[in-house]
């Protein structure tokens, strides 16, 4: 079978020239586990800072050798694990970038059949939708009345937390995102209030122009300390802010400037740290209320695929540099 | 009368030199509202900061005109206010330093009989009482098994949240303070479990060996975003932050580097920015809940006295540089 590696260490951002498509044994089926035929691969930003030994503490993939890291959907094609059969559809965190995975007793759940493509599993049914919804329903408690701001807007997670906020009744939400493209998906398909194209000149005043005299309650970050900082300011007193995603950290030399404690004082704001990871043991909560709105078409996402294991360094490329639109992943059906 | 006014405006942090004690006419007494003879006047660190109208917007007093600003307790000597008679005991934040204050209706709240001294209602029973209790009770909502950590820990904000953590069953509370005078304080007459010298050499690994193993679960920021960004290196997964005073910003020049926001998710911390107004309607709830603790004495407290507004402005020199220890307050009495 074939799988995708590391061809070197890496020092910097990852580029498509540092993967390589090499074959690898059939992996082995572990006690208690499955073995499943990869059929989409979810390619996620804190990845690219995984590959660097920057996340979490977890060691980085060997060169030459490691399957890079990735949560993936498939089907069971061979099962050592009580009631599981084969052709049975798994989600599982650590799968990785092979036509095949071995998965550990206890390291994926099966997945119930519904109407979704199976694909929304890797995105807003799974760990970016399960971000979204943790931030913006368990950290935030967002609901009537609430206007939400969020960054990365046209992303997964981004995407969705803007969608279920106006689900839940918000008020007014608004996206930031980068270039028209992304702004069009975000009020189009998302259906967001406005959504603000921060590459663009004199952007912080069509975001006060965005928020209409209603500074936000709520703001999601979900990309830097300096778009936290600037959110801080414009944030309601009393506001609630979820830092999420530091995208801008995985690869910076020196850490950015912190966040003003002056202002969150002065503010009011509540902060809470949000690490996806904390809600696994919650997926089963989060996709009974968000998968029947998914099936129904009130929660819209946007994928944007590879097509094949060879395409995949190319996609996580753009990704790094936020050249995607949508959820990035990588089909092999 | 006699009053204390600003000798000229201020370009840094205040010295005594800076105050002038003057003659100024007696108060008039506004429809509504009494004259109060002050026995008790607050010296507060923000009070330094609004002397150069870096305080909430608040411009700062006029040279040789207005009161220093202050909160005070006393009794009424005149009044026109429905149902309050000369002789009642009355605080008021809006104060200043003079013999005698004039008081808005509205501006003034009557102190009920109570075994304490009335000393006490412009500390632990005053707002840094309040602001202690609004930030370890309503916000980090502290509660048997917390670990606590205060700093400025032997002032009367710091060491009403160390006693009312453990009044509510925290685990363990450790305090930091500025020298072994205050620590001796904060562990003697509070009862902290450890206090650490923040001036002592070594004192991180003093504050490692404090917390005995414990990181904290809830801190209370009463100093500066550097000591909090190092509580948040110490603080549990999940922790509790309260930021309240930033007094170390009130004559910065420069804004201090921020809160680290990766440290912020790393440790899923929740912060709360604390801002006492906010809470002033809920000073009776306050009061009933500590009024008798400190009655009964399980709630102690410390004052640093001047006596007569010719000493203010020494003592509040005093403040300013953190040589005062516990509540420092003038008396008329």
């Amino acid at each position: 079978m074939k799988q995708v590696v590391l061809a070197h260490a890496l020092t910097a951002r990852p580029v498509a020239t540092d993967f390589q498509l090499v074959e690898a044994p059939e992996p082995a089926c572990p006690a208690g586990g499955v073995v499943v035929a990869v059929r989409h691969i979810s390619l996620d930003p804190y990845v690219g800072s995984r590959l660097r030994g920057r996340h979490m503490g977890e060691a980085p993939p060997v060169p030459g050798r490691d399957t890079i890291p990735g949560a993936v959907v498939g089907t069971v094609v061979e099962s050592r694990a009580a009631g599981i059969a084969t052709g049975a559809l798994v989600h599982a965190m650590e799968g990785g970038w092979a036509e095949r995975v071995a998965l550990p007793a206890g390291h994926f759940r099966v997945i119930a059949p519904g109407a979704e493509p199976l694909s929304a599993h890797v995105g807003v049914l799974g760990m970016p939708g399960l971000t979204a919804w943790a931030g913006i329903v368990q950290l935030a408690r967002v609901g009537p009345g609430d206007v939400v701001l969020v960054d990365a807007a046209a992303g997964p997670v981004g995407g969705t937390v803007g969608q279920i906020a106006r689900l839940k009744g918000a008020a007014r939400v608004v996206g930031i995102a980068g270039g028209p493209e992304k702004c069009a998906l975000v009020t189009g398909r998302y259906g967001f209030d406005a959504c603000v194209d921060y590459k663009a000149e004199g952007w912080q005043a069509a975001l006060d122009a965005a928020l209409a005299g209603s500074p936000p309650t709520v703001h999601f970050e979900n990309v830097s300390t300096a778009m936290a900082t600037l959110a801080l300011t414009r944030l309601a007193p009393y506001g609630r802010m979820v830092l999420c995603g530091l995208v801008d950290q995985y690869h910076a030399d020196a850490p950015p400037p912190g966040l003003p404690a002056g202002l969150i004082v002065g503010k009011r704001a509540q902060l809470s740290g949000l690490v996806v990871y904390d809600f696994y043991d919650r997926w089963d909560a989060f996709l009974a209320e968000v998968q029947p709105l998914v099936a129904s078409g009130q929660l819209a996402f946007a994928e944007d695929v590879a097509h094949g294991l060879a395409e995949a360094p190319a996609l996580f490329e753009r990704l790094m540099e936020g050249r995607h639109v949508g959820k990035a992943l990588v089909t092999l059906d």
